[in-house]
């Protein structure tokens, strides 16, 4: 059994990344300039989001936080929105979901200008994703893309059994897994709440997505000999004796299930860390973009 | 085994949207139009373009074709697209595929208005299919979907196996069957020219798209008992007994496939008028839309 080390694959990236920043530095260019949008105080994006503006920071990025109270309305994170849109300076941003229950959020992400969207969640660049053509892919499928890729694992021809139809993680990976290309061509089943028999369709996978947020969802009996095992499943489960409060557990059985895998991710150290590294590979994309079309 | 009988039900929904369209007149509103654009003179082109054009005056809807020669550049038919980008009168309008190999089909596709694109081809529209937004939906997945729910076919938690992942059948159509829904929610498995063992797979479905264009790949041993069948290939066999030259035929075999399918397509009658049905739809969608923003 192989651990896919996300942790240390996306140090990698970052360092590649950095190294293509210094460049930029010497030549004189504008560095990439992520912006982040929060809104309110939940605990979780608070960390994502701090997590996030920490990379930019060390490797090279301008980066900047709009951190809005709670009770923002839904009118004035739209202006906000459209002033990013147009600051010249701004590379690319994110707005930090989920958002209070009082704004749309898909008014929000429709606002966001598509060559802006280093998230990948504008329709305009998840249609042109579908469609084989060149656009921002969201971050974690695109991490998981990149993870399956340096380990040079064969996907193609390979089943792979997706659990979970989110829209920024089970849905997109559906896709890109089953794509034309080298690390692409895989045979995928896509399964979800309504599916009947997940188990007989797990057992028959030579991949297995798991993006469901149920700890422990995944056991051994679920999967056969030789699997590969991406956990995206990410929960927080209260437990006094850490200092945090909670400690971070995946949708697998990690003990049992690891003991078959052929590879597998960690959690935390998988795909987590590769889902902030493939936002700052958009982001640099983005920079990119902008340069050339100036 | 039920026929699914794409003509009959095609006309059933004509009637719907010629009373529609009765009734726009009567209050003496705009009727849809429809325009399509043909370069070149490909055969089978000519015939499904004469049918869309056909088809909107036996409803009522006014209708446009601009044919072009085949030696039309790139920029006269961006040309002309802008035009019914700008041009108020026209609702919604098709650039008949495949263009000629000088033209950037891709770059043709994109420059269409999204809201005028009654096709569902653009990445806007179909980055919102995939989102679950509102949008246009290609016209031969909504055909599909529209002949399961009128012949009222359950597929939820059924396991759908669709044969090819093209841009206008095979990835929309599994996307549309695995979303939430109550004519939707069925587990679904992308098959396509890279899958390593096909009939394994659609031995285990309940509901089989074929979208290859191969006459007679399905064959019965590859068909468990009961499954409904929907048969999206449709090749020109050339045929001296025939005054066209030739028939159409599927990718099923029919004769035997039928024996144990519980519902089944034919080619023609099937899917086939269902795709020209649900353009006349979009089109009457892209009027009434139209109407609500002016």
């Amino acid at each position: 059994m192989t651990l896919l080390n996300g942790k240390e694959i996306a140090n990698q990236i970052k360092d590649e990344i950095t190294a293509e920043v210094d460049k930029m530095k010497i030549r004189g260019e504008k560095v990439p300039h992520l912006a982040a949008v929060l809104v309110g105080n939940d605990g979780a994006s608070l960390t994502y989001v701090g997590s996030k503006v920490r990379s930019c920071k060390r490797i090279g990025f301008e980066s900047t936080l709009k951190h809005l109270p709670e009770d923002t309305s839904e009118e004035e994170l739209l202006k906000l929105v459209k002033e990013l849109n147009d600051n010249p300076d701004i590379d690319g941003y994110i707005v930090q979901l989920p958002l209070p229950k009082h704004i749309d959020e898909q008014k929000v992400l429709l606002a966001v200008d598509p060559d802006k969207d280093v998230d990948g969640f504008h329709p305009a660049n998840f249609g042109k994703m579908a469609l084989d053509m060149e656009s921002f892919i969201p971050a974690t499928p695109f991490g998981i893309m990149e993870l399956l890729r340096r380990y040079e694992i064969d996907i193609e021809g390979k089943h792979a059994v997706i659990i979970g139809r989110s829209h920024i993680v089970g849905r997109p990976i559906s896709i890109l897994l089953s794509q034309k290309g080298k690390f692409a061509n895989a045979t995928v089943t896509l399964t979800h709440s309504r599916t009947r028999d997940i188990k007989a369709l797990t057992l028959q996978a030579d991949i297995i997505v798991s993006a469901l947020g149920v700890p422990g969802f995944l056991t051994e009996d679920m999967v056969q000999e030789g699997a590969v095992i991406i956990d995206v499943g990410i929960t927080r489960v209260p437990d006094d004796s850490k200092e945090r409060g909670y400690y971070l557990t995946g949708d697998v059985d990690f003990d049992a299930v690891s003991k078959k895998a052929s590879y597998i991710t960690p959690v935390p150290g998988g795909v987590g860390p590769m889902t902030i590294a493939m936002l700052l590979q958009n982001t640099l994309l983005a920079r990119k973009r902008r340069a050339e079309k100036s």
